[in-house]
């Protein structure tokens, strides 16, 4: 039996990538029903020792014992042959099999995409880093790559001495990196309204992790003689078209958590995401990670600027705007089994996910198979950081009927992130923003896995 | 006074990424000589209103007070212009400045491409995250990018049942996720003969971290019925042609640690660093976390494979061989300033860098200025996880005159990372792998810093 007959036993993809693709979603679904669900049904058992002989004999022996021509074996070209050298252009690239695990970006979103988002594919991911060429993106003006030896960053307002800084001259500082989530504050904004778009990717993508390296904010406000008696408020500018402002209390910033950061996961900055300086706000709504950070104002009040008085407000049931919510509460979502995923047969499943809360820690995730009805305790992957992702798992045996699948997360305050009927009773049915209900996966007879919201 | 004025207020390169490039490395330097250091001198006092206030004329005012066109104000084209759309290609790529900060290969060091090495920049990265696409590469036989619903992973050997799994299989088993640096046994192998190569990237640049997924080899060996009574070892099989081949004891094993992984920071595993499988063996050196696995096989004896049996050994000054030293022991090594940087001026500078050790976490940095007279405990950046990279920072202020700056790591168990004096009293001259020796970065008046050996 040769390699080529192995190939039959089975693909069940894990995360396939190509869901929004109907061809993708088509194909994976036939192949299920042509009969591939009968070579995963007893993966766990079967293995074979069959199938394993003739492997064996290929390795430990790669000449036949009959001294016939080793070709008859089918060895793949990477078992015999030369591969290819070091990667001479410096930079690598994934696989040509992972080209579908990409950012999308959802057409009807805006009317230019200079001012769209691209989502994160959440349902391809592991862990908690999000490679820095997958990390979701939200553009006001579209996104530049500023030659950062003529890029400045001026402090001024309430100081006693306004600065200007070159960027290296902010990066000779001391500096901090740190593992911090980043939540677009729309982020699963369309589940608003019972949209139920298809996959996690769309509702929850615009959230990313990864390790910041800057430098604290408040060692430059004291460089500049900051008098931390008046200052209540700094306001953040991005020097790109959309002229960004956002007002950070002093609060965050005298806890040394705010970073003016330069270094994301390891290496600078994407020019997407701020490139060569931004703001880091942890726990805090990405809009305030101001990008292409150039000037930081000292005040004693807020700005209420465009992006403030306009944009991100809480429309309340009462007709009021909610305004300066800027922090992302404790919230968690099922990566896999996720809409548009196919489970192609019954048995053993690591159901696997995401938590994180702007306030901290996360405690604790409960996972629902029953539509909330039970709860099991998922397992965090360690270590748990404040205003980081943590990754759950938790296994489960699914038994071929229609399950619905939810994750809740708790943080260390105490706050447990509620069900749609518990947050449209305090914050209505209007808002467009921070929403972090929970998420709700059904699992068909078919083992197609469907966007569904419990009211 | 405009913008174009600002770009003459100096530029100090943290990291300038082009050290072996002769022409990169003469402009820098005829640049502190031409005078920009006049600029630095007083970085962090001068700052300038003078320079400041225009920057905020023409943010808070784009339409100048007297009414003029706004172009007199030579606002660059990223504040007043329209973007980039979303990234189109789905997958992002480093900013066009950061070109130079790439792996490199010593075309002299093997024969082959294929059998080659590629280094990480060190001297230009930050935190503990290596970027996927700079993570040093070494090859046996060239990479492949093997399709993965072709891949098996065969158990065999000393077990009830020998399986195959499918990558399917593999990965809807319970999986976890950690943060483990690799570093290839031959990391800083020609300092041992004094060579002293010029950069940091070519005499550490053979190790990088990452956070890999995987499930615990151990839950493999289990399901195909190991009896842990009768195995001692593993054999771990690459399926590329250079058939790498090696030895595991089960005590790493029957810890956990031992990952069967296909993620790597968020992603699947790049082709070049064995996609869509490869062991991760935390701890141990590089060439046991074979790549593109195909087989483990379990045994009751070390199998002197030919890369136990003929490489990665260490000539010991008895002339014996040393076998199966698979442990990398605490090491550390200044990342900035280092080899081919200039100092463009006295002063401030954040002295940093990364420590590692394969019996567990960093317990301490300790960090000399003056050639290992004094030595002063630098900052652990947190969280400090076992078996992976801890960065390290510590303040400096240069005075302008000659200084050997040095690093020297301890790690749970109480070892203190050797001299090279104390290293070649125990393991002679001759060796090629596991060099740990404390590395000296001798910074020469004129700001040049350059690779020296203390002996």
């Amino acid at each position: 039996m040769s390699h080529e007959h192995h190939q039959s036993s089975g693909r069940l993809r894990k995360a396939p990538e190509s869901f929004l693709d109907p061809v993708g979603v088509r194909s994976v679904w036939a192949e299920a029903k042509e009969g591939r669900r009968h070579f995963i049904r007893n993966a766990f058992a079967a293995a074979a020792a069959g199938l394993a002989a003739p492997v064996v004999s290929a390795q430990s022996n790669p000449v036949p014992a009959e001294g016939g021509d080793p070709n008859i074996l089918n060895l793949p070209a990477h078992t015999t042959g030369l591969g290819q050298g070091v990667v001479t252009d410096g930079y690598g690239k994934p696989s040509q099999y992972e080209v579908n695990v990409q950012r999308r970006q959802s057409p009807g979103l805006t009317q230019t995409t200079q001012a769209s988002v691209s989502f994160a594919p959440l349902q391809s991911l592991f862990g908690i880093v999000t490679p820095s060429g997958l990390h979701f993106e939200r553009h006001h003006q579209g996104w530049w790559d500023i030659d950062p030896s003529k890029h400045r960053l001026m402090v001024n307002g309430m100081v006693k001495t306004p600065m200007v800084f070159t960027m290296d001259e902010v990066m000779r500082l001391p500096a901090v990196s740190r593992f911090y989530f980043i939540e677009c504050g729309a982020n699963t904004a369309v589940e608003w309204g019972n949209v139920a778009v298809p996959t996690v990717q769309y509702t929850h993508g615009m959230i990313s992790c990864s390790e910041f390296t800057g430098v604290p904010l408040i060692r430059l406000l004291e460089l500049a003689g900051i008098d931390l008696k008046k200052a209540k408020f700094v306001l953040a500018e991005g020097a790109d078209g959309s002229s960004m402002t956002r007002t950070i209390p002093m609060s965050l910033i005298t806890s040394g958590e705010v970073l003016v950061a330069y270094g994301q996961n390891g290496e600078m900055l994407r020019p997407e995401n701020g490139y060569p300086l931004r703001l880091v706000v942890p726990g805090v709504q990405g809009v305030s990670w101001v990008k292409y950070l150039r000037r930081i104002e000292v005040g004693d009040m807020p700005w209420a600027a465009k992006d403030e008085a306009i944009h991100y407000m809480d429309l309340m049931p009462d007709g009021t705007h909610r305004q300066y919510t800027n922090l992302q509460e404790c919230k968690s979502v099922v990566t896999t089994p996720s809409g548009g995923q196919v489970l192609l047969d019954k048995g053993f499943y690591n159901i696997t996910g995401l938590a994180w809360s702007g306030r901290g820690k996360v405690k604790r995730v409960d996972v629902s198979v029953d539509g909330g009805r039970n709860w099991r305790t998922a397992r965090l992957q360690t270590p748990v950081l404040s205003k980081c992702l943590t990754r759950f798992n938790i296994d489960w045996v699914w038994d071929g009927k229609p399950a619905i699948i939810q994750s809740r997360a708790q943080d260390e305050t105490g706050y447990v992130q509620p069900t749609y009927r518990q947050l449209r009773a305090v914050r209505g049915t209007r808002s467009i923003y921070h929403n972090n209900a929970i998420q709700s996966w059904l699992v068909q007879e078919s083992g197609e896995v469907k966007n569904v919201q419990l009211s």
